[in-house]
């Protein structure tokens, strides 16, 4: 069996080099090559991916705007929600169309409501900081059952009642995952 | 050189076991373990999804109903569009939060109008086949800028102006792209 280690070994050394498994570097012998990488790379490179290097623009709203001014910017811009941010430019809550939608329902009044009447508020505005991974974006997205985060970095205003508040800079999207899923199957 | 080839092989191999690209099969040599098909296995397994393994249940309403009871279901579902059917349960459009926002913004009869008249209808509706690749739907969903998908299939129904009418049996939908590419690093 020992006698026979050797060529075992080439051999299939041979055939991963054929599948592409296994790049053949003479010099420093065998590495794992292009097809290995190109392999749990999409894998790795999902993990190493953050959300400052995908996020798009953030499509952004006074909280002051009027709930009619809101669905002009939604359908402007397209999007399916928009970050609401106070006097400071400090993140202050998002609006969805379902938030839109609950509101102006049999409510003729509604179009001119301010925003922060029918917005998700504060705390409750799920978020992600730019070193973020895509993957733990993905996560939150999936478990809070939201489509969209506001990407945010710590503000240099001051705080209110003691919590940070935070500057936006960026937005995260299922349609920017559904990209990514597409892009993965190109870069093999 | 050449005396230098063995052991170097050898130790690559080891690392490469080490590693977890090649399992060690002491009986048939080294052959592509379990990472390396776990890497490589995401963009197959990716390439190799159908839409049929994945889609969700589809959310009906027909065409009939009343936008006010298309929201509703819509809230009750918690999804982002219905899919309309006809009398005969074949797909007839699709209904989005957008386009029940648009109708009943400002407009306080919307309510109790026809969702067939707010919906996006017939041969604009971008439908896939269970039997498509996940890539395929995701690709359409980025292509049309559309957040969901009807899954149908020809319908026994006679056709309509020569064309094949097609029952509904799933959804795909962006939130289900966004799970997969949580799965595909989950199972690494």
């Amino acid at each position: 069996m020992l006698g026979l280690s050797r060529p075992t070994l080439r051999s299939d050394l041979a055939l991963l080099v054929m599948l592409g498994l296994v790049d053949a570097k003479p010099k420093v012998g065998y590495t794992p090559g292009s097809a290995v990488s190109a392999g749990s790379q999409a894998g790795r490179k999902l993990l190493g991916l953050k959300v400052s290097e995908v996020q798009a623009m953030p499509v952004i709203v006074r909280e002051t705007a009027s709930v009619n001014d809101a669905v002009v910017s939604l359908f402007l811009e397209n999007v399916g929600s928009l970050i609401v941010v106070d006097e400071d430019g400090c993140l202050s809550g998002v609006i969805s169309r379902k938030d839109l939608l609950k509101v102006t329902l049999g409510n003729p009044g509604a179009s001119t409501m301010p925003v922060s009447m029918a917005m998700t508020r504060g705390a409750n505005v799920v978020h992600v900081s730019p070193d973020d991974s895509v993957i733990d974006a993905a996560r939150k997205m999936i478990h809070h059952q939201v489509d969209s985060l506001p990407v945010v970095v710590p503000s240099k205003a001051d705080p209110v009642n003691g919590r940070t508040r935070w500057d936006v800079v960026g937005r995260m999207t299922k349609t920017i995952m559904t990209q990514i899923l597409l892009d993965l199957v190109a870069d093999r």
